[in-house]
């Protein structure tokens, strides 16, 4: 191990091989933390080449259990965004993409953050749950095109090990580290292709395009090497996507898109997003035709129908999608006033998701209990004027002292008296051609 | 430690109170093997600064005993080497130095090598030991201007913890951590001035002048930014230095040398660092004028008669000086013959180290047994013209099958038809002025 962190560290280039050897060897506990982490410096500064960062990869994906989806038929397309505040597009994307035959075979985690996890919003509909076998994932899938479970299996224990060093050796920041990460662990879920979305802004871990665009490359280039389809877009992130910010909010802000009438900007990321995946499992001939596939479903109600069966399979109250006010909802609704007039310039991304955790809305530790109702609609985003003292956000809360929120949310917006552009939704595409 | 990790790796210089707390965590066991492995990697990358250099020294220094010399009268000067073969100059100039009333309180170890450390080597003579208090150290020193005695105390625990981490983790190969290293267990052993010979070529660690420079440069910096004045030469190891590799055998060649018999090679680097050491003392006005006054001595006996007391003070018998045959002898010795005619290009001098082991003048272990009568005395070195046939060196053995060291050394010598300059001894001098 000794030569191999040296070989490194000289700038050559690792072979397959040696990078299983480590791999392994570290996974086995043969191979100890202080090598690995300086072996992850080394990296840091001197870079892997693309064969290094596959064969990083699918050493890691061969670390541990690996799903079979061979039982579900056609291409199994899963998505990943590198995450941010109020993303809820996988609520709508699932059934949206589902609805065009594209088979989304869900597997989910509850996590720690702003908001729960997939799982913990889709809770929020009544009866809904996904304590399900493998088997009847699998047929669920192969029948309604569309399931959720939850993870189980011992996925990418390397990748889990060599994370939880690199966050206290300050190793984090390694494209090849991070982007080996991130498709190591859709690989062993069983992902034929992979759509990404990456992150840019104030709100995401790549704060600047340059890098986010580094990393939706790596990423595209390990999936295509490795036999997957991958496709990247990079998107916004310097204000919450969409308005909801909360578990049972957003799922009404996913029915609410799959009817159409959604907010723009995550109609349009799922739109994007859809038709790669529609594209790349093979349903369409162009992206552009996928898209208007998708516009279409969506319009002729069968982007709705799917999501209601979606639910009612898996236990859920379906009768939720027509009449919304049957989700959990908070004892409290109260608007936050703009503190003065003019443009809203900015929202802090990070000080939004914090209101909402204060409100109940996610996880600090594993131990935390979620509240589903409560949560933040946003009344204003970049670029909308605003007068003193009108709403610039709604809170859902179910404690009656909300002063340490409404504080946050004031902070997080900037407000303007000079004209301010609304920003660029969808920076790039990288599709590895 | 996670943020000092990452301003290193970011390139920015830590403050003198974060080095500190790094390394007294590090020594406590509150900072992991796999944050320091982290961080010397950055550093291997991003360098240190002077402060920074000085800083990690003195935290060294810091975090163990410290050794107490103010009880001897004058400049403490010592002397250090990064290692070579065959290198007797300690022998020759603790009391060539010490006859100029330079006050030489060596303290070494035994250590692991070709031959053995100082001590090892002295104990070739009849009756000489080191089992002697601190006390009577220091009385010794004061009153015969040189002692060796064992070392003792916890001198430099992070260091030795370091080191050990380094090994393993390919981050040896650093400037800033070699320098730090080695100049934090001179001045914790309680030095007050510094001369240094920093060995360069096929048998040193440093095999490029380049990077010999580097370090020379590197530790002058240090010690004369922590108040100790330091300079080094740099010279030669592209084979053993002198004649003699084994320890009774290289007690004989100081013996010679401090008669002015010695090999002019071992005879010009005791002169050159001693005269530094002089100098440094403040026993002479120049370096040239120290020069002077060593030769001086060694002219009118008095460097070979402070030797004599030196080993009788400690329990040796003295009279070995003038019957060099009373030092333990081999019971064969043989000549190794070229094994072709022309001139001697190269003698790989860790080779010739190797062969000298074999013969069980060193240590491969702690508790391997030193025989000090074996070892090698070269009769040919670069440069010199030879006959086949001719003995290039005489083996002094106690084992009767020497087939493998004769082979060893055979293989060692290059010989070529073409003439060959004899390699320049001393490259460079760094006084940090």
């Amino acid at each position: 191990m000794v030569d191999l962190i040296e070989k490194k560290r000289n700038g050559s280039a690792l072979t397959q091989e040696e990078i299983k050897f480590m791999i392994q060897g570290y996974t086995n506990d043969e191979i100890p933390d202080y090598q690995m982490s300086a072996f992850s410096m080394a990296v840091f500064f001197r870079d892997m080449t693309s064969d290094e960062r596959a064969a990083l990869t699918m050493a890691m994906v061969e670390s541990g259990d690996q799903i079979d989806l061979s039982g579900i038929e056609g291409v199994k397309v899963d998505k990943h965004s590198t995450g941010g505040v109020g993303d809820t597009t996988t609520l709508v994307l699932a059934p949206l993409v589902a609805s065009l035959g594209v088979p989304v075979a869900k597997m989910s985690g509850r996590g720690l953050g702003h908001t729960g996890g997939t799982i913990d919003k889709l809770e929020a509909v009544p009866g809904f749950h996904v304590e399900i076998t493998n088997e009847e994932f699998i047929d669920l899938v192969n029948k309604n095109k569309v399931a959720v479970v939850g993870q189980s299996g011992n996925l990418t224990p390397a990748d889990k090990k060599l994370y939880g060093l690199r966050d206290v050796t300050a190793t984090v920041e390694s494209i090849p580290l991070i982007a080996s990460s991130i498709m190591s662990k859709k690989i062993a879920s069983g992902a034929d292709a992979i759509v990404l979305d990456v992150k840019t802004g104030s709100g995401a871990f790549m704060k600047d395009l340059k890098d986010a665009e580094e990393l939706a490359h790596a990423m595209v280039d390990i999936g295509n090497s490795v036999g997957r389809n991958t496709m990247a877009v990079i998107s916004d992130m310097n204000q919450p996507l969409g308005f909801a910010v909360g578990n049972a909010l957003e799922v009404r802000e996913a029915i609410d898109t799959l009817r159409g009438n959604g907010p723009k900007d995550l109609e349009e990321l799922c739109l994007t997003l859809g038709s790669y995946m529609v594209y790349l499992a093979n349903k369409a001939e162009s992206v552009q035709a996928a898209r208007e596939m998708l516009k279409e479903s969506i319009s002729n109600g069968k982007a709705l129908e799917t999501f209601k069966t979606f639910i009612s399979s898996q236990g859920g109250d379906a009768t939720v999608v027509d009449n919304p006010e049957q989700l959990p909802s908070a004892s409290f609704v109260i608007d936050v006033p703009a503190p003065k007039s003019g443009t809203v310039e900015s929202i802090v991304a990070n000080e939004i998701g914090t209101a909402a955790m204060l409100l109940g809305a996610g996880r600090a530790t594993k131990e935390s209990e979620i509240d589903l109702a409560v949560g933040l609609v946003l009344k204003k985003k970049i670029g909308d004027s605003v007068e003193q003292g009108e709403p610039i956000v709604e809170i859902h809360s179910n404690q009656k002292d909300n002063k340490e929120v409404i504080d946050k949310i004031q902070q997080a917006f900037s407000i303007t008296p000079n004209p301010v552009q609304a920003p660029t939704l969808i920076y790039k595409e990288v599709t590895g051609e």
